[in-house]
């Protein structure tokens, strides 16, 4: 868990309210899911790695074997069987943010916590959702990150149908997780090795060469739709055209709103988590490509299939702000003099007979909208101002004189 | 836990913000400590019912005899723990808020939750701190509750060091744990219960007399001090000196601003929880005292015994917003107009054709500082109107011809 001082705590709570107030401005309504969850529900459609990261949760008198609750490592289990159970009371679409913490029993590193602030916007449909809502919440989560980032970010989007029609195009089908995988991982190895990788899947110089060509494909949609174009009419299949028909839907939204060169389509993204069905969406610090995504998401056809037969399509997108947090601060990025937690004022009684006028210019400047401590203790006013200036932007001293008077003057520390 | 739908998440979440307002108003520094934390520290000072009460955390992979860590119970333990770690990095007085899910296994009843939010401010001395924070800590959360709470409400405040001196006074010192139990339970009870109670623990008439007349005490100061000093002088002892020159110090300072009558002294709270030594306050809504304290708090000598010969003296109140939330929901004491969730608009394209426009519109209106949706989903503008008019206080239809002028009509839904 990363524990704060209350400046750099200031500041990522600042960032909280920031990315909040982003979301709710774009619509999407809060909710808060329980910490604690039955293990059977959380674990539903959960792989090997999750399962052994779980928290499970057992009271004083239970043994080991009780632990049927368990901590959510996530929003989106949580989210859909909160969307099943109170599938009545809804509308849908539903637009959703779930802002705060998830837990997983990860080896610690750097940068990794197992505690761990996500920040999600998620929209479910009822039978279909349309295809704006890709572009809702990737603008949604551009805007977000927006007001606190201090460097260019960039959108990359893709579409999973785009590369799955073509490696069915390729004959690479039954390949499909193997070069997913590939893909997924290219970015963090040298060209050659990658490859290698495709060689040692059995794949031949042409597919190779197709995939090389095909994953280099980024830029605005003037950009790639006629690289994409070309390919869809030589390798052909329905699922390859169904692809880039989205995908130009989707930026196209997106870049009518201005946002060209902000949000690309980039054919290296194809997020290794194998629920999203559709668009994939990753974020990055085109300065510091190093941190990789720090934002991304993706369509899937099924929130909850687990529960219901209803047919719940959704697409979401999250900040990790722990981590983003962390890194941000390491590389200094984030506006400190903006979202720093400096009081406004402090007031200083001189002496304790001053305090009742010091508390009411307190209160005073209070209702002005105004951060106000007064410092009640210390040896002399010089202890006071000196603590004044630790937590306030400027002090004010109330002697025998200000309480008569009522006049006080205000000394700003910087 | 209490699951919330979106329009009541959103009231509760409001109440949150309004809370934190107040006390950041105040001068009070945020902090967050981790829901994970070593079960050894958790439960140094702890006793039996929270033992049983806490929840241990395992991982799958290890048996209940490896859980040594455990959920937070309350925010004082581990501040305890945080004000050790980074005392050098922190500035005295530390005026510390704790806002956020605490864990307790309870037997699960109306209004009792297992996983609770609790809204605390602590003052933390070193060495020494002055009873002004005593003062600071009851006006800031009469304040943060008078935000929503809409009926009046009561703090009541007393000193354990009086009922402390006077039983010393009374030569039933050795009967302390027993009599403060008693008139915690006192106001649950028919006064003969009472009087039967201190019968049974051997007290005599006239002692039972004496306490029936003390605790019968309460009122402004300029009303309370007589009777106290009558008591004082008739009893004596340094204790009930020194409890009744603190309680004319802090209601002295609150009353100088202005709360006369909305902060008063009650020699009928003790506060049940042993580790208070001063002060003592519980908050009440005179029109509906079924519901019990809502707000409650106190002096404590040290903070940290456990972990520091450093003698760290606070004091404290807290919020328990998620049984308070329950009980004024039910109650309907909350104001759902000014807190609600509902979007400022939410724009309705009638053809797919209007969507850029649409989306142009909602963006414009954002950068306003509104909260808008757009709707992209539903068979026709019948159905995107019924949905507008489900989550926003206006819609806004984006037809052919709003697109082309740019000009569009505002429909108010009530």
């Amino acid at each position: 868990m990363q524990e704060l001082l209350p400046n750099k705590q200031a500041i990522f709570n600042n960032l909280l309210i920031q990315i909040a107030n982003v979301y709710h401005a774009h619509g999407f309504l809060s909710i808060e899911t329980p910490l604690i969850d039955r293990t059977e529900i959380l674990l539903a459609k959960a792989g090997g790695d999750t399962e052994k990261q779980i928290y499970r949760v057992i009271k004083t008198n239970e043994t080991a074997d009780d632990a049927d609750q368990a901590l959510r490592f996530d929003h989106t289990v949580p989210l859909a069987r909160y969307v099943v159970e109170h599938e009545n009371d809804l509308k849908f679409p539903f637009k959703v943010t779930q802002i705060g913490r998830n837990f997983r029993g990860e080896r610690a590193q750097k940068g990794r916590f197992r505690e761990f602030y996500q920040c999600d916007i998620d929209v479910i449909g009822r039978g279909k959702l349309p295809l704006s809502y890709d572009a809702d919440v990737v603008m949604t989560a551009y805007e977000a990150l927006k007001t606190f980032v201090k460097p260019e970010i960039l959108v990359r989007i893709s579409n999973r149908k785009i590369l799955g029609g073509l490696l069915v195009g390729l004959g690479l089908a039954d390949k499909s997780d193997e070069v997913f995988g590939i893909i997924d991982h290219a970015e963090k190895v040298p060209i050659e090795k990658t490859l290698e990788a495709y060689a040692e899947e059995g794949l031949d110089d042409s597919q190779i060469e197709t995939l090389k060509e095909f994953t280099e494909i980024h830029g605005s949609l003037d950009e790639v739709l006629p690289k994409l174009e070309i390919i869809r009419d030589k390798v052909g299949g329905e699922l390859l055209a169904e692809g880039i028909s989205e995908l130009k839907a989707i930026l196209g939204l997106i870049e009518a709103q201005g946002l060209n060169g902000k949000v690309i389509a980039d054919m290296m993204i194809v997020r290794g988590l194998d629920y999203y069905t559709g668009s994939v969406f990753e974020t990055v610090i085109p300065e510091h490509k190093e941190i990789g995504s720090i934002c991304s998401g993706g369509r899937y056809d099924n929130l909850a299939s687990y529960y219901t037969e209803q047919q719940l399509p959704g697409v979401g997108i999250s900040i990790g702000l722990t981590r983003l947090f962390y890194i941000l601060n390491e590389y200094g990025l984030i506006d400190e003099e903006k979202f720093g937690g400096l009081l406004d004022y402090c007031v200083c009684p001189i002496t304790d007979a001053e305090i009742p006028f010091a508390t009411e210019v307190a209160q005073k400047l209070r209702a002005e909208g105004n951060r106000v401590d007064v410092i009640y203790a210390g040896k002399n006013i010089g202890d006071k101002l000196k603590y004044a200036a630790s937590v306030a932007k400027a002090g004010i001293v109330i002697g025998e004189n200000e309480a008569a008077t009522g006049k006080y003057v205000v000394k700003e520390f910087k």
